[in-house]
């Protein structure tokens, strides 16, 4: 078999961390992953959070101990092959910056951090590609460990997506923390649950639905117990959940022979995701929910499949955000152009992802003048860091930011610590770029940029062209001690 | 002559404070303001920025000196006849919470910081109220002492407006610091100029104007010494102004008999000025300038009256905002009907001025959803407080995102520092509203709300109607701790 063929995923999840090994099949002109191999370790994250979210030591070493294993089993994958995503208890730790790198470091590839907002879209996807096409509007809902996602979608397109701050193992952490099943803990529960689904139930029940899917580990342990139990035909319902609840109850936890089908590592977490489960349903007025399969990991990998072949949903998401901000698709496209020109121009390397970074970032670096032109590029920052942006990491969105912060204006900004060579590439290419064609028409000039020495960058420019053009020889020599205030030697020769 | 046909406004310039009193005259249906006192005085203010944008000890204290002399001649004015607005160096100064109370006790009226973009609107509405009607188009410019304002407009309506950081008095420390006037100097000052200038050109000149007004001090001063010198016949010309910078480089000084026409209290700064305006002719093209009269203080006077005769600009601007941003209008109605009300039945001292922010909030309160759901308060705080909002002070916009910020989530955050008694009211209102909306329907229900003893929030409920809504207790409970965290007692009492 041969690699070329062959991608994988990782789904670090807040209860359990996965591992997804898939060969791509193209049968009839249509492309489909088979899964081939799958790992999956109960690692439960979440409840590693202490009260200030600070992510014990000890859950560190949980996490790393179990990704050197996965890393091991995909060490000779190129890089490009694998992509690895982790969700909300590395969205809220405080000490991530001590978390990611050694778990980056265990896994032997970098670990994107993606928001409620893409996995929402990623589990969709990986449900949708999972189920027979349909015309029918689905619900798909995932009960995390730290957070559950909500999907209305039809066919492979999500069209309302939510993710809510609530899952399996931080509930149990919250209100089933000594184990003990009780009325009144299932009643806090509950109510915390409702709360959450108040701000999201009535978009849902307007837009509607006419299947539901529940796709995590949650629903799938529902399903196995409520139907080996015989409290439920099929699927997940209502009154199925009451009578398990019940159980529950009178025997104190979800240890006792009167439940079938209900795994070991499930029986700690069960009833908080039930508390969960029921509180969806009576609030979404859900009468049936079906297994779905595939979720995050599945929906990972088509996503990757699309990066290959250059449907990317990232290009998609900055189209929508051009119109959305009403960016001046004009200089928006000359800003790109020259900026990629140079940056090819200097970048030997190839480095392919950080030029994609820098085309999407000349793309939108006007969004802020939708706030203000005053400091608009502190604007544009703001919100490609914080907006929902579909096909992007948070890493993405933050390497989006700072291009964008840094593309005019002072260099040296207390909150920038160090950055690497490719992306100060970057962000010369796309300064020098906007510096060019401030006035809004292409610059009929010759220039060399050549930043192969350290921390030195050369400008050769024709000195004729500078000659009649007083203002950006100016305007080049503030940038030079832009660049001399962050450690760069940046010279202009004229030729 | 009644009080109440008087207003004030104050212009805290970065070069000169002016106060103006106008009377509202009506005559055959038209308001219209008569200018019935003038205050000028030279301050010099932006001279006393350091290069750390901190105000110097000396520089306040010839401040609050006019400004005491200004509180005189208004003191008994109601605080609704009067608006103080101060420009760039307040804008800009680091050590504006130091100054502006000082600058507030000596004046004895509230001083509102307004942007670059609100100063923009006020100066075209006081230049257009004061030139006669017509249906040209009409390109105002305003050097100030610390920003030079650019707006084009049709009769009273601004068409495009925009703020640049350049002005008289900065320019004059930035490159005639010694008073020493060289071809040099002049060479660097234009080419600075001519850089901010660069971002605007292309837009200017694509909208095009037919008549061009200089409505500063600057711009009276050149035509006054262009004029009495014999160096043009009418207005501004870049001819004119040609023969004038000779004449300045030759002398190395505007001290000089050749010039005449010139205030001995202009002579420092008009080289500056003349770089500025020479950067201006030649980048937007303009042949000839006329002298504008009026301008912010004008404005603000006309401003005033259209806040009394209820067409607040304000209002306005938050219609647009609802519309920009896409916001559930029926939401934000509900929300703003439910808190004013709240507000109203708690608020005996007619606190006029904070029900209206209350009211404005209260539409705009979800404004951030448009980035992101995630945070979607933070986000709203982040657009009230740096969006161009046409007739917003500062101080408005900064009061709006407070209640934003606060209007859920914790209250207890670092960046919040003392928060006013009606302002925490304010805040409550905003809270309990978004709390029993938050189904987006409205609730049937009895409140009293009670906030007369110190500290304590008492909020009557009924009794039956809180039995059958056990989500809403929940979260009144939460809300209870939410007030206990920022030293408020919250007690619930059924009845």
């Amino acid at each position: 078999m041969e690699m070329d063929n062959l991608l994988a995923s990782i789904d670090l999840g807040s209860n359990s961390f996965r591992l997804s090994v898939g060969r791509i099949v193209q049968h009839e002109g249509i492309t489909q992953i088979y899964s081939i191999d799958r790992l999956k370790e109960t690692v439960r994250l979440a409840a590693g959070l202490n009260e200030h979210n600070v992510l014990s030591e000890e859950a560190i070493q949980r996490a790393v101990n179990v990704l050197q294993r996965f890393g091991e089993r995909i060490h000779d994958f190129p890089a490009t092959r694998v992509r690895a995503v982790a969700t909300n208890t590395f969205r809220v730790a405080k000490n991530i910056d001590e978390l990611l790198p050694r778990a980056e470091n265990a896994l032997g590839f970098p670990i994107e951090v993606i928001s409620g907002q893409e996995e929402a879209r990623l589990v969709f996807s990986g449900v949708a590609h999972e189920l027979p096409p349909s015309k029918e509007g689905r619900l798909v809902v995932d009960i995390g460990g730290g957070s559950t996602e909500f999907i209305i979608g039809k066919g492979l397109e999500p069209k309302l997506m939510q993710s809510l701050h609530m899952g399996c193992v931080s509930y149990t952490k919250a209100y089933f923390p000594s184990g003990k099943v009780t009325a009144q803990a299932f009643e806090k529960a509950e109510l915390a649950a409702s709360k959450e689904l108040e701000v999201i139930s009535k978009a849902y029940r307007k837009m509607g639905w006419e299947q539901a899917f529940g796709s995590s580990g949650t629903a799938k342990a529902l399903v196995a117990v409520l139907q080996d139990s015989g409290f439920s035909d099929k699927g997940i319902t209502l009154e199925g959940m009451l009578k398990l609840k019940k159980v529950l109850i009178q025997h104190g936890s979800a240890n006792t022979p009167e439940l079938r089908g209900l795994k070991v590592d499930r029986m700690e977490v069960l009833p908080a995701g039930l508390a969960i489960m029921l509180a969806i349903f009576r609030t979404l007025k859900i009468e049936r929910m079906y297994q779905g399969e595939g979720a995050l990991r599945v929906g990972v990998l088509y996503d990757m499949l699309g990066r290959h072949e250059a449907s990317d949903k990232r290009d998609e998401t900055v189209k929508l955000f051009i119109r959305r901000y009403h960016i001046d698709t004009k200089q928006a496209q000359r800003v790109k152009a020259f900026a990629l020109g140079l940056f090819d121009s200097i970048n030997a390397n190839n480095k392919e992802d950080m030029r994609r970074v820098l085309g999407w970032a000349a793309d939108l670096h006007e969004i802020g003048l939708s706030i203000s032109q005053v400091s608009y590029h502190k604007h544009t920052a703001y919100v490609l860091e914080n907006a929902d942006m579909p096909g992007f990491s948070r890493d993405d969105q933050r390497r989006l930011a700072t291009l964008a912060l840094l593309h005019q204006g002072r260099l040296n900004k207390a909150q920038i610590q160090h950055l690497s060579m490719d992306k100060w590439q970057a962000i010369l290419c796309l300064r020098l770029s906007v510096l060019f064609l401030r006035k809004r028409q292409p610059p009929k000039v010759e220039l060399q940029l050549n930043t192969n020495r350290q921390q030195h960058i050369s400008l050769k420019i024709d000195k004729r062209w500078l000659e009649t053009h007083p203002l950006t020889r100016y305007s080049l020599d503030l940038e030079s001690k832009e660049w001399e205030s962050v450690g760069f030697e940046f010279s202009i020769e004229e030729f």
